[in-house]
């Protein structure tokens, strides 16, 4: 029986520290940005972790997001909340993808997309630390993630969203309990008001990598892989690029789990999957930046990375370089037809973000950036049922004769 | 690793047995119904599993439905297909539900739903016995199961679905590969047409119970549900019954593991959940009937259990009866009213048919049928994205002064 959300574990956070600085900041205590205006990363006592905890004893345990409660920031196990974060599966997809490509389905999470893993992690922090009150803009699944987990512990949320979020979105958030509102602009003129909202002490600010714990939660990605793979990692990684939590999150994960010496200190290729639309970290990639520009009317159907501006830039860029990977942008036309083909011909059913991530993997595998005999792992970070898809309106009326051999 | 897709492992199967009449079929050739119009059950030498299988063996293995290979019915590894068949998580409803009710959340499954318990198995045996061509009638879920899955393996599929059928659910069927049509009638409307269809030998028919495997691949609930509380099972199960193949196989599953020495002879009290707009199975039951007739002018929000005649009717009856369960009528308003205070209270998100399952589970309370000290299970068979939710449109302009107060 698994007991990961019942069972004392020890904890080993030791502090926290600014990403771009180093400078330290104690554990155990709110936060949002450092004082440089960046990103905080939570850091442990890998020395203790590896002590207290083997990679068999790793094994035994159920295999859901809370086995890796001693990498995990959550103090209290009374703390701890769920909704049943399974390990998502990773599914061969051979025909529309190719014989070593793998999609890491996370549309099986709560609230149906990989925000739950973030958002877990973040509001089990929010009620360690006593917070009530959460404010948080979003594109649509984050603001679900955040309804249904804060709803769970009592926490009173507000949600901003951009107008033209699709209306399950919007709607799922305000089913979960959520305060829910329409803004007419994009994620950062939302994020803005919740900014305006947090420094008037109206609410704490919840957006991407503006607080801590987010970011320890998409971290399991990278552990759930390495351990779903025996304890090694694929060659090349495609995720779809907004705030870029989960690339900065998996990329962390590996190096702790080298700590750990659970794995070596071979990384896969991570590639950052954007829209043509909304490419700024794509843009800022090329021209060898560390920091990516605001991308001006940021238009695409994969609304998941419509980011324009995102607060980690710096740390994702870095990530894609040091592993040797690239940030790659793809045309909604590509990842359309990607989706349409990952279902029709595998039977899986993405959501555009995963689409992106599938189209550029045949764009990389055209121009020669990664071989067909290399094993890739493709991220559908929601279920592809909160997406539209085609019509298909045939009807057979059956009082009339029916002509099977139309069917 | 989980090599539960791809280890060789052995396989126990017997014969089939026709439900009614107990005759005799060969394993390993195609079948639908008996020649008493009756389902097939698929049996197995289970003394044999035994004697293959430990219940620690079993506890090692990877989580996922294939882990029950030895009690399913597919021979050769070859045609195992797979979409990532999690076991589905056990998550409390404290707050909608009481303190010892638990939902399983069947919408992480493939597809969205339980149908791809059923629909998973059915096909992989479609593969190993030959059929090209399949045809079904659907409410919509198990279309899109079946369509998945089909794709996967290579099988042409033709589904037929009532003309108010949600669109999500036509499209999705579409999407995945598969031909689909919207009839005037209801489901036991298209299953006349499949079945013309059959006799005139254009398809294979896999209706709901017509065909003996999509039984053994929903029985794995009840295996799943044994093998999750450590070897024993909730004193009730509150399952949506539309053609009940999921509660008779969870029946059969318990019956199957107590042989096997795994559990002992302690069942649950198995409620069957309807509709009061269709519920037949509810008034055969209350009338003391071994059969059901069909329920005229059948209507409900809950599509899913929208069944005005099953084809099991009489296993159904019989589990519920042996059980010490009860057949259940809960209207509409009940049901909706239930899978919104789950979500509103809980954070989790029901489909109608999960909904009515709560709505059957309160009633039952408040009818001394249960008591609130029971451990309880009750199924949530689809993820309840795919199903209207209501509106919630509050607007806010950010170039207008924000009044926070009212937010």
């Amino acid at each position: 029986m698994n007991d990961n959300l019942t069972a004392e574990r020890a904890t080993f956070v030791t502090h926290l520290e600014c990403s771009l600085t180093g400078e330290r900041y104690d554990a155990d205590t709110l936060h949002n940005l450092s004082r440089a205006g960046r990103p905080l990363l939570v850091r442990y006592d890998l020395n203790g972790v590896a002590a207290a905890l083997s990679r068999d004893a790793l094994d035994a345990r159920g295999t859901d997001l809370w086995r890796w409660r001693e990498l995990l920031p959550v103090r209290r196990t009374a703390n701890v909340v769920s909704l049943g974060e399974v390990e998502t599966p990773l599914i061969p997809i051979p025909k529309s993808g190719g014989a070593n490509v793998w999609v890491k389905d996370e549309g099986r999470l709560p609230t149906g997309s990989f925000k739950a893993r973030g958002l877990v992690m973040a509001v089990a922090m929010a009620k360690e630390l006593g917070v009530t009150r959460i404010a948080m803009p979003t594109n649509g699944n984050a603001g679900a993630a955040l309804a249904a987990y804060a709803t769970r512990v009592g926490i009173e949320t507000i949600v901003f969203c951009p107008e033209d979020t699709p209306e399950v979105n919007v709607r799922e958030i305000a089913a979960q309990g959520a305060r829910v509102w329409r803004v007419n602009g994009l994620i950062d003129d939302c994020g803005a008001i919740v900014a305006k909202g947090a420094a008037e002490g109206r609410w704490f600010d919840f957006s991407t990598l503006k607080e801590p714990y987010r970011i320890e939660g998409k971290k399991t990605m990278g552990l759930e892989l390495a351990a779903q793979l025996g304890w090694r990692l694929p060659r090349a990684i495609f995720y779809p690029t907004g705030g870029g939590t989960g690339l900065v999150g998996m990329w962390k994960a590996f190096d702790e789990l080298e700590a750990l010496g659970w794995i070596g200190s071979e990384r896969p290729r991570m590639y950052a999957v954007q829209a043509a639309g909304c490419a700024p970290i794509v843009r800022a990639f090329e021209a060898g930046e560390e920091h990516a520009e605001r991308w001006e009317d940021a238009h695409t159907v994969a609304a998941g990375i419509r980011v324009p501006r995102a607060v980690g830039d710096f740390l994702i860029l870095r990530a894609v370089r040091e592993s040797g990977g690239k940030a790659l942008a793809v045309g909604d036309p590509a990842i359309l037809s990607a989706a349409d083909d990952a279902a029709r011909r595998d039977g899986l059913l993405l959501c555009p973000e995963g689409g992106a991530t599938l189209a550029a993997y045949r764009q990389a595998l055209r121009d020669d950036e990664v071989d067909e005999d290399e094993e890739v792992v493709l991220f559908n970070c929601a279920t592809g049922l909160k997406y539209p898809l085609p019509a298909a309106d045939q009807r057979l009326d059956r009082h009339a004769a029916i002509d099977f051999d139309r069917l």
